[in-house]
């Protein structure tokens, strides 16, 4: 990349930085609340929030990778890690060769049954009381927007 | 919390999800990308922009945890990182009681004057290039709102 950068104009400059250290700050906040009130990390709470709301508890390995949109190998580091402390099995299916199924065992159920309701209450404290339904509803569409611009791009 | 939790209700819940499933996916690729160009790591990246561009090149440790939003042991263990790679030095001020200075060195200096130019690169192809200067300048204002409202709310 020789050309010249195309660095950001001040009102660019402003907006981004508003929104990087909005949402560091809110995730930053979010993850240190589940980890005190539950003892999971946030990435326990994102794999069983995902695995039990959209996948019924059982999930393709690479299915779930992309529904929250990590790396296969971060993902698979993290189902070991949750493997371990039993909120979570990995069910191998050697013949169709489309890879394993996670699963959420009981105790996965529990943990995320006793942190949801907890986070839930975080989300509204930080951030939907601070905006107006019309603001939240918004940085929804604005979201929205990102992200199906973000799919049409290359990596 | 004993009472029934406030669940999102659907417009709400829309929301919050496209907005979490955003930046997730969006700080998740230029993370990767700034990797891939430059062999640093997010974090890495984080310091070295904030250090230099706000701290003149040299920050005391709290103050530079403070800036980006990260506990003190986050901090401390990514100086200690950086330090090993000779990206920043660490000088004690033994005398004055308020910790140490974090300096980036000549070859911090080159990273990140080498990784900026492809990462504001990135930025402007995945979250400015979609959005009218009218959206983004909302998403900053929105954004604005939520850091002045969290800063008023307990951790």
């Amino acid at each position: 990349m020789n050309a010249t950068p195309r660095w950001l104009n001040p009102d660019e400059k402003a907006a981004w930085d508003s929104f990087i250290r909005m949402q560091e700050t809110l995730i930053g906040r979010l993850s240190r609340r589940v980890q005190a009130d539950s003892g999971m990390s946030a990435s326990d709470f994102i794999v069983l929030a995902n695995l039990t709301e959209t996948g019924g508890g059982r999930m393709r390995f690479l299915d779930l990778a992309k529904l929250v949109e990590w790396e296969k190998s971060r993902m698979s580091h993290q189902v070991t890690r949750m493997a371990k402390r039993g909120l979570v099995t990995r069910e191998e299916c050697p013949d169709d060769g489309r890879g394993a199924f996670i699963v959420a065992t009981p105790a996965g159920y529990k943990a995320i049954e006793e942190a949801a309701p907890k986070n839930v209450e975080h989300v509204r404290r930080l951030l939907i009381d601070a905006l107006t339904p019309e603001e939240l509803s918004t940085l929804g569409q604005i979201s929205k927007r990102v992200l199906e611009h973000m799919e049409e791009q290359p990596e």
